[in-house]
């Protein structure tokens, strides 16, 4: 199976970033983490991109705050798909780091998810990988199937109880 | 090859929709097409997300303007890869069909792309075909390089004038 | 007395949703609570609505947070009112709840109320049931009057303290 | 059957107000339109609203623009549901029409629908009305039938052109 | 001298608008405060507006948060002068206060201030009424001189130290 | 009668304030206008304000946009009351010029009306001598009662229509 | 005398950053321009950047519209200072572009200046050049009082023109 | 070498601009911090701008909140390069204070960095005053080379832990 790569600008940004890599391991994706940024180690960031295709990796995310570039500079250098990690930080609750990782120009797009989203960015990924792996695939429909039973039993554990409910 | 969905949400944003069709000609990567509202006919959107795997899709775009659900409804319904288009209709710019369409709730992510971006979101999808295809992956790499060599071009136009620089 | 139905995305937005249940109470007006979410459990969201009119509702509350689709989703299926409750739940203060759920395109309106706005969601409910029945609509008048009088009285004890007026 | 009230805080509101209007006609609900503002004519705002119930009202929506008091001044006064339809004028794309017509304090509801959301906001009320009137939800129901089948339309012409869908 | 008027939206907000009454205090300026709801109590907060001149009173502040209606229904009610003061309530940081405040359209203008600015919303109040008044423009004159001497002491007090300066 | 200062960060910005000295002149009051920028004629400015009370006037209004600094560098340096008139320039529809005029800190108040609120900044100005000024009281009670009947007509010639009304 | 290089990220910005060109033409400041984008030929913009000192620059001027890399990716390659100019592209206003720009995490500063702001960023540059040139600060302030006189020949214009001014 | 100047709008903004001392000083920069109110003390600030190139400073830091003019108003009075250095203050994340310091009329330049960015507006000076000085510039490249290491030396610490990568 291919490598899901998470590149992360600093290590402020770890412990969101931490659910993306349970995440990945709950479905045995393997990955592999790096701490490089876009501004202070801007060539080990290119060079990963660069290399990540022939190095195994099926899709890479990148997780920074407020002006996040390094979504966008991952994906300059690669043709695999890139998914950026808006992280909340700074003063302005991660609206900077939003459009910084999702306002792409026409030619090198970067799969955004919510704010501080590290559980979507992984399943994502998962998804990609999934596409041509029906294994994957299978392991995603009942992740979908237990998160649908949790939500039910919430449902029905509400209306057990006789202060919510009055029919 | 498999193919992309796009389900659009209004045929008023037919005319940006029409890039992503464009682009994906343009690598040969076979579409379908569907005008289906999140709103007013949420079964067809439904129907066609759950069988998209099965019918031989990859990659679903769905896009939408406003209160831009038709993604996240599409991505409730697969376990494809779903690409969320934001259009910019009503009076905000499309920082309401952003938000609408990128902060997706834990469980169900949505690939999103710039607003209006309907370039990137056809690139997107052929990223993610391409990352077990080596032919398209070949042809994303192509690009780039035409689209280095064009900005490389007018940059050498640029200079060739003499009202711009002026060393 | 036709029932609300009230719809809760998640069951950590049960905290704020209380206080709607709790006015609805006050008011003697029936209710049913179900925890539902437009994008894990779509099914059932749109289940429920679908059969609400002759399930005996006379309309819905949905709360929803982030790209909070809930309502219309709710609103899609069902010509019942459908009453938009925006959580704050992420990182941009309930901006997103309230832009995803008030901007709907035309054909499906969602009745929206403030973020976190559940005790005017509740009585929105209630002026709706009201239109028709004269003595719910008392008490709604019964209530104001006591709105009225409760800061008639913090006037008057404000107006009672030596260290506010300075006549 | 009870009438809809439409008050409007300016005449240059009216051809966004008119669709309202139109749709309603569309429905046979009666209707009564008056131009009264929050701000200069508030006695005969406040008047209207406080007689609508005892004058044959059902609903009442309030239209305006800017820092948009009108749905607000006209629910103080009636315990009928009132819907606020936030006008974009000015130069903020209508968010402080819609933030001062939605974040409505505890007590006082306005059931707001999208900036310009006129249709909406007639469909809204229809809605209410529709809740004890079974002839007009069948006109509802109708109505979203008829959406959901030009909708379908669109989506068969759109598939029967060679440019749009490559199979 | 004339005296203020103060109409506070709800009790929540006294700690901001006690800053206000203080400052009228420590210029010995006559004040008089109530709790008016624009939208509980609108009769009561007209009423006062529309008394105001005649009972002796030279300018108004209003004090409320999110759909902030209260300066502009004191301000259709009196040709007095009216100091809108948007606070913060809600989870918007009161941007919905300051644009419902800020926003009156063309008729009847409100002199808004800082959100929570409630010391400036009384010196404005004293600078109207020393329009007239002389003696309180030298008290305002001396207040300036004092804020001056105030920040050159503190400049002064970082220049003693050695941490802070390094010439 | 007092002068009303108006001072005009750009010649740009002359359109709009035209407005605001029609407005004055309506009323017979008198005014004197002059183009200072706060940053390209600073000096200009500050002595404007430093002398505007033993000159004359009784209120001064500034008018600017983007970094909208005019307001309050006037504001600085007198203790009349400033009108901050927001002009909306540039590309972010004025909230850059609102949000520049009335975040003043603690000390220097500044009275701000509407984006391109000209006339409201004129009309505040008028309340501001009109409190010691029965005359000037009387004609703006004028203008109130003449705006009164001017929406009442429309609102006549709205219910002489047989298409606008359907009762 | 040292050059300055303009970075532009896509030929579309030229119309407005000719403007930057412009002033720098008019100040006798030699400078060369290239069109170089941050993500379609990244390793040009990083050479240029990382060259520039040697090569003779004194500052760098990137602009940029949405995702607004291009002058983090420049300041990232180099210690001359870089400003950043943040272009209105796309359908925010530029507040993307902007914040893209400015929120710099510690240790890579960017100079932003305003959206389209291209004279101010010539200025700047021209600026830092005259830090340590005496001739250039001259010039600098021979442009100042040309300006102050530009705009006090405005002021008298208006001011001898009878419908501007009622003394 | 030249100094650098610290005017600070308020104490309170003190341990922010602590930060940006504390960087100049680890280079062995000169600097002068001063309080000055771009409202309260406007001429000091003037002064201190208008004498600051005759009093060896290379460039200065204006830092503030809310509505921040003191940058403007200092950059106003000298053509030395200022620095903006938003401060947040106030309930609006800084938004306030950055579009108040960063929105800049053409002809007077602010070199704006990130809210509450106090290190990039140190070392943004010392890159202005390196721009003539090598030995300066040395000492940037060192604390780039460090910063560089310190990433890559956390990238290892991570992947030297069993429980970040699974490769």
């Amino acid at each position: 199976m291919k490598k899901i790569g998470l590149v992360i600008g600093s290590d402020s940004d770890l412990p969101i970033v931490q659910k993306a890599m349970d995440t990945l391991s709950s479905f045995g994706v393997p990955y592999e983490a790096h701490i490089y940024s876009a501004h202070r180690t801007p060539e080990k960031a290119a060079e990963f991109a660069a290399a990540a295709r022939e190095n195994g990796f099926g899709a890479i995310i990148a997780a920074a705050g407020m002006a996040a570039h390094l979504a966008g500079a991952i994906a300059a250098k690669t043709t695999l798909p890139v998914v950026g990690l808006p992280i909340e930080s700074g003063k302005l609750g991660g609206i900077d780091s939003l459009l910084s990782t999702v306002q792409m120009p026409s030619g090198i797009p970067v799969a955004t998810v919510a704010i501080n989203g590290a559980v979507n960015a992984a399943l994502l990924c998962i998804q990609i990988l999934a596409v041509e792996d029906e294994i994957l695939a299978g392991a995603l429909a009942e992740k979908r199937a237990a998160d649908y039973r949790k939500i039910l039993d919430k449902d029905t554990a509400l209306n057990g109880g006789s202060n919510f409910v009055n029919k």
